[in-house]
C-alpha cells in the first residue's frame, strides 16, 4: 500500500486536513494581500499583485483537484464517526464538489467576464448608460447559468448560485422569509412616508477625519473589538478581512457627518469580532472558519443596528464626540438618536435606513431571480427596476445610475448575494431576542455571541446553528416585532 | 512522448519559466506578508502569519524539487543558445542545485536553530551574557558547516556560505579587496583619532517624528524614489522590500536628531530605486530580479554616502528641514555637512561613520571565517573581538552587548553576510567614478544607474556587471581615493 506508506502513520482524515490547512493558510495569505491592495498598496502595484493572487489561487485549486485529495476525502468519509470530524468532512465535500465540477475554462471565462463587467459597469454607472453595460450583464448571466447547471443540476439555477453565499438555507425558506418581511415592513414604511418628516439637522457641521478616526477607535473598543488582533484603517469601501488571530476593519470618513464612520466601524467590527471569536485551536479547518454570509451579516447588523442605533449607545458615544470635537454636537443624545433612526425612502441601497433597506433587497431578489431564470428580458430591467421601486417605496429613480446600475454585485456576476443581507438582519433580531442579558452590557452580549455563535465555526449547518442559538428556525417575526416597537418610540413626539 | 504532450506546444524553457514565475510570485507574496508583519500586523497575528509563510515556503520548495523541474532545467540547458535564456538557466541552476542538495531535515534543523538562536540572542544581548548565547552559536556553526559541505564540497565551508549572499564573487577576490581596504583606511582612521574632535552639536534640539516624516518623503522624492510604486512607513529596523512594481521602504525617527531618518530613508530608497529600475517585462524570472547583496548594497550606499553625505545635498535638504521645523536648524549647510561626516571610533557598527564602519566589517569577516573553519574557539570569541577592535580602532568594548553580541546576523546563522557591506561600498565609489555626469544631478545619476546596473537584473554575473558598468574589476581604489579626497575637505579648517 504505497499510499499509506507515503502518509506514514496518518489517517486519511489527518492527511486530508494537512492539505486543507495548507490551502487555508494560502487563502488567508491572499486575504492579507487583498487587504493591502485596498488599503496600502501604491497604484503601480496592480500588475504584480494580480500575479501573486493568481499564483495563490492556482496553487489552492491544484491542491483541491489533485486525485489524492478526492481519494482521501472519500476514505475519510468512510472511516470517521466523530461528530466534529464529520462536520469538517461535510463542509469539505460541499466545497470540493463545487470546485471540481467546474472546468478550468469556465472558471477563467467567469473571471474574465467579471473583470470586464466590473470595468464596464464603473464607466456605465458614471454615464448612467445602461445600454453599455447590458451585453456584459448578458454574458455574465449566460456563464453563471452554465455554472449553476454544473454545480447543482437538481435545483433551479438561481438556487445553485444562492448556495455559493449561503449553502445551507434552502431557497424556498429564504424566499418565504423575505416575502413575509417585505409584507410586514410595508405598513411601517407607509407610516414613515405619511409622516413626511425631514432628517433633523442636528449633526450639521464640519467633522475632520482625523478626529472622527479617534472616535471610531474608541467606539470599536467600547463594543469589544480587540485591537491586539486587528486594526482600523481607511478605504473607499469599508470592509473587514482576516481571521481569529488578525481581523482587520476599514471605514470611511465624511466631512459633513460623523455618523456613517461610527456606524460603519461598528458594522465592520461586528464582522471582525465574529472572526476574533472563532476557535483558534481549529485554525485552518472549517471548524475555525466563519459560517456563511447570513450568519456573518447577522453579527455586523446586530452591532450596527441593535446596538449602534440604540439610545443608550448614543448616550455613551456623544461624550466621545464632544471630547474630540470641542463640545460638538450640542444636540442631546435623544435628538441624535432620532436623527440616526430617520426613515425615508431613497434611491440608494447603501444609504438606506434600517426599514426601507429591506425593500431595496426585496426588489433586487425579485429581479435577479427572474433574470437568472430568463423570465425578465434585459431590455426590460431598467423599467422593471423603476416600476418595482415605485410600487414598494413610492419613488422613481431619475436615472439608471441611481437605479439598476447602482450596485457593483451584478457587474461581477454575484447573483444570489443580496438576500443574505436581509436574512442576516432577521437573524440579528432573533439573536437579540434569545440573548438573556442586558442589551447595553456589551461585554456580556459579546460573550453570549461567542458562546452561542462564534465558537462553533462551521460545525453546524446554518439552520442548526440558528436553532441552537435562538431556539427557533430563521424567521422575520423577531425583526418585525423589534422594528414596530422601536419605531413606535422613535416616532413618539 | 507523453511529457511533451503534457506541456503542449511549450518548449522545455517555456515550461520551466512558467514554474519559475509561479514560484517568484509566491516569493513576492511572502515578501508583502513579511513587510506587513514588520509594519502593520497587530501583535496577535504572529501565529497565523507563521502558518501563511510556512505554507508559501513549502509550496515554493515543492515546485523546485519536483522531478519535472530538474528534467525541464536539464533539457532547457541542452536546447537553449540564446544568451538571455542561458543567463536565466545559469541562475536557476545555481539556485536549484543548492536547494535540492540539502535534505529537508537539515533545512528544518537550521530554521529551528535560527529561531531559537535569535530568541536566545535577544535575551543574551539584553543581559550582556555571552555564555547563554554560546551553545546556540555552536549549534548554528555545526549545522552551517554541514550545509556548506553539501552545497559546495569543493570549496572551504566559509566560501560556500558566502555564496549564499554573493554567488559570483570568488572569496579570494573578496578577501584581497577587504584586506586592501582595511590597510588603506587605517591611516585615515588614525588621523581622525589624532584630531580627537567631538561631533559638532549643530543638530541639538527636539525633532518630532511627524515633521521628520514630511522631510523624509520630500528627500526620497528629491533623489528619484517613485511613490506611485512604493511607500514610506516606520519600523524599528529600517528595511526595503518588494520589486519593480511596488518597492517599499521604512525608516525610524529619533526625537533628538533628524539625520538618521533622512540618511536611513536615502539608504533604503537606494535599495528600492534599484528594484524600481528592474525590467518589468522580465518580472518573475532572474532577468527581472536584483543582482545579489554586493550590487544591492552598492546602490543604497551610493545614495546614502556619495549623495546623502555630500555638501550640495545638505544645501538642498536644509531648507526642507527649516520649512518643517520653523527655521531650525540655524546652522549652515556646511556646518551640518561636517557634523554628518564626523568620524570617531565607536563600539556599534550600525552607528559607525563612513570610515570606521569598514573596520567593524573587517573584524567580523576575520572572526567569522575563523569560527566557521574551526580555528577560533567559541570560548575565545569575546576576547578576540575586543582585542581586534583595540588593534583596529583603538577602543575596547565595555561589555559583550556592545561587543560580540551586538549584531543579529550570527544569531540566525548568517555567516558570510558581513563582507557584502564593505564590498558594496567599494562598488558605490567605482560607479560614481564611472558616471560621467554631474553627481548633483540626481535624475541623470539615477538614469545612468538604470542603464548600467538596474535594467540588467541578473543577466550578468556580478563580476561582468561590474566590469561593464565601471570598466574594471571590483577594487577598493576608487573608495580609498574618494575617502581621502573627501575627508581632506571635511577636515580642512
Amino acid at each position: 500500500m504505497p499510499r499509506v506508506a507515503l502518509r506514514g502513520a496518518m489517517s486519511a482524515y489527518e492527511a486530508l486536513v494537512a492539505r486543507v490547512r495548507r490551502m487555508t493558510a494560502l487563502r488567508d495569505a491572499a486575504e492579507v494581500l487583498a487587504w493591502d491592495q485596498q488599503v496600502m498598496m501604491p497604484t503601480g502595484g496592480v500588475e504584480a499583485r494580480a500575479a501573486q493572487l493568481a499564483a495563490l489561487s492556482a496553487t489552492m485549486h491544484e491542491i483541491l483537484v489533485s486525485p489524492e485529495f478526492g481519494r482521501l476525502l472519500a476514505e475519510a468519509e468512510r472511516e470517521e464517526r466523530d461528530e466534529a470530524r464529520r462536520a469538517v468532512l461535510r463542509e469539505l465535500r460541499f466545497f470540493y464538489d463545487r470546485e471540481t465540477k467546474v472546468p478550468g475554462e469556465l472558471v477563467e471565462a467567469m473571471s474574465n467576464a467579471a473583470s470586464r463587467g466590473y470595468e464596464a459597469w464603473v464607466e456605465a454607472k458614471a454615464k448612467s448608460d445602461y445600454k453599455a453595460f447590458r451585453p456584459h450583464l448578458e454574458r455574465l448571466l449566460e456563464l453563471k447559468r452554465k455554472y449553476a447547471s454544473l454545480v447543482d443540476p437538481n435545483v433551479a439555477p438561481y438556487e445553485a448560485l444562492f448556495q455559493d453565499y449561503e449553502p445551507w438555507i434552502p431557497l424556498a425558506d429564504a424566499r418565504r422569509n423575505l416575502t413575509e418581511l417585505r409584507a410586514g415592513l410595508k405598513p411601517l414604511v407607509e407610516k414613515a412616508r405619511a409622516r413626511g418628516a425631514q432628517r433633523p439637522a442636528v449633526l450639521a457641521g464640519s467633522w475632520p477625519a482625523e478626529k472622527q478616526e479617534v472616535v471610531s477607535k474608541r467606539v470599536a473598543e467600547l463594543i469589544g473589538y480587540d485591537f491586539t488582533r486587528g486594526r482600523l484603517d481607511r478605504s473607499p469601501h469599508p470592509f473587514s478581512a482576516g481571521g481569529a488571530h488578525d481581523a482587520r476593519i476599514t471605514t470611511r470618513y465624511y466631512d459633513h457627518d460623523p455618523v456613517p464612520s461610527i456606524l460603519g466601524t461598528v458594522h465592520e467590527a461586528g464582522h471582525a469580532m465574529y472572526m476574533q471569536g472563532l476557535p483558534k485551536e481549529h485554525m485552518g479547518t472549517p471548524l475555525g472558519d466563519a459560517r456563511d454570509l447570513v450568519v456573518h451579516e447577522s453579527q455586523s447588523r446586530l452591532w450596527e443596528n441593535h446596538v449602534g442605533r440604540s439610545l443608550p449607545f448614543w448616550e455613551r458615544v456623544l461624550p466621545m464626540l464632544r471630547e474630540a470635537f470641542d463640545g460638538a454636537p450640542r444636540a442631546s443624545a435623544e435628538e441624535v438618536w432620532r436623527a440616526v433612526n430617520h426613515v425615508e425612502p431613497s434611491f440608494i441601497r447603501v444609504d438606506a435606513d434600517e426599514l426601507t433597506y429591506h425593500m431595496h433587497i426585496a426588489l433586487r431578489f425579485e429581479l435577479e431571480e427572474a433574470m437568472v431564470a430568463g423570465k425578465l428580458s434585459l431590455d426590460e430591467l431598467p423599467h422593471r427596476w423603476n416600476e418595482t421601486m415605485q410600487r414598494d417605496l413610492g419613488i422613481t429613480p431619475p436615472d439608471d445610475a441611481r437605479g439598476c446600475l447602482q450596485d457593483m454585485h451584478w457587474s461581477s456576476g454575484s447573483f444570489g448575494y443580496f438576500p443574505t443581507y436581509s436574512l442576516g438582519s432577521m437573524l440579528s433580531a432573533q439573536l437579540m431576542d434569545a440573548y438573556p442579558g442586558d442589551p447595553n452590557d456589551y461585554p456580556s452580549l459579546l460573550q453570549w455571541l461567542r458562546d452561542n455563535v462564534h465558537r462553533h465555526g462551521k460545525r453546524y449547518k446554518t439552520g442548526e446553528l440558528i436553532e441552537r442559538a435562538t431556539g427557533s428556525a430563521l424567521t422575520p417575526h423577531a425583526f418585525l416585532r423589534y422594528a414596530n416597537e422601536k419605531y413606535a418610540r422613535v416616532w413618539a413626539a
